[in-house]
């Protein structure tokens, strides 16, 4: 028998047809197709764990797992032969072996999303899948000013979905960006982490910033309140993605 | 009853669930959803005639139909109306009124088309509807030589599938040019017409010049040659999307 080894995988997935990243009984998830493939390929039960839960419909360029195998398969081998086995929604983009003891949930991290707005009269069926379509007008410069405001240390509570399990709602956004290219509207927003709905809260209040229904020194007193009903709608989920995570040596 | 008056429409779709533009036993097609929303929309039967049949799991961001109707719903209210009975990978982009023998097959016009090669190690699931995943190494500079060979009027017969019904072969190339942003490489090709898949073998053939199995001097010769067989496969369709068609006045 073979020392377990610990293998850490980068992976991108399409989540329109997923109820997120962890395994729930209603529904397919990214958690359960990596832990079919994988058990299948290294024929050992296989449970990854996850550095970020994405929600239902979310979308990942880069989300990070972790697992421990006894395969002789060269970990940078991985990635290749575990997507032969997946749906064509998720594919493994790197895989390499780290520290046994290493964890994506405990240790430092940056993690990066984008969320995408359509802003036009009429929706683009080629982009329905990972954009939000809002016909409005939208004041950018009023959303540049708000966005700058909610980043720094803060405690994000009126930022967080009630479901919420985490002990702390203080985190720490360390850019809020908004960035335009023709009529897509891109949300760039980089952390140390996020709370339950907390980058599609800030998005959906961004919105109200921009069509004017918040001035973007409403800001400051949504966050001291810590009060969910002072922030805007979620945004719906489809438009956002999982840039990736760096994580600090 | 009102006189008849002609509507221009452009539309964008998704053609990932359709068997191309035009109406066929087969499957679910553009133009008969077109007609159907339409028919439906205006309380007369409605037929549309395309500028461009687009293939089997084409995209389009701008493709041009006309249509004659006694409605009296103004002319430019009609794509906002003809929408909601149109499913979301199909959306009318503008409509406007046309003289009454307008064609636009039988005008002067300039067709745009973008083909999309995602050239990475593997494949990302959020670009795998528009994109055509290609792992080799492509020399981008061999390609943008090969594509200005294929700048101007020639006789494109080998460029064109079997089952062409197109009494002539010749077609002017206003512009072939191959353009990069990261690991995403897109064919823009601007031409008087394109004959069946054109395109499509043009790509591939560009492909094939930038994974070294063609020079870039074969292109003349290829030309030349008026046979399908010196040309390289034609390209997958979901790759290709039509951009837009502007008409002479």
């Amino acid at each position: 028998m073979n020392d377990k080894k610990r293998i850490k995988l980068v992976v991108a997935y399409d989540g329109t047809n997923y109820c997120g990243w962890q395994i729930q009984t209603n529904g397919p998830t990214i958690e359960e197709e990596l832990n079919k493939a994988l058990t299948h390929l290294l024929g050992e039960e296989i449970h990854v764990i996850g550095a970020s839960r994405t929600d239902a419909g979310v979308h990942s360029l880069g989300n990070v797992c972790v697992f421990d195998t006894e395969t002789n398969i060269p970990a940078e081998k991985i990635c290749y032969a575990v997507n032969m086995g997946l749906p064509e929604d998720i594919a493994v983009q790197e895989s390499c072996e780290v520290d046994p003891g290493w964890h994506p949930r405990k240790c430092e991290s940056t993690k990066t999303y984008e969320y995408r707005i359509l802003n036009r009269p009429i929706p683009l069926p080629t982009r329905r899948a990972d954009t939000y379509f809002y016909y409005g007008d939208l004041d950018i410069e009023a959303m540049r000013k708000a966005a700058k405001l909610m980043e720094g240390t803060h405690d994000f509570a009126s930022f967080c979905s009630s479901g919420s399990a985490a002990e702390s709602t203080v985190r720490t956004v360390y850019s809020c960006e908004i960035l335009t290219d023709g009529d897509l509207i891109t949300v760039r927003v980089s952390g140390s982490g996020f709370l339950y709905n907390m980058v599609r809260i800030m998005v959906g209040t961004l919105l109200l910033v921009g069509s004017g229904q918040l001035a973007p020194e409403d800001i400051p007193r949504i966050i001291e309140a810590r009060d969910r009903s002072g922030a805007g709608p979620t945004a719906p989920a489809k438009g956002l993605t999982m840039i990736g995570i760096s994580f600090e040596k």
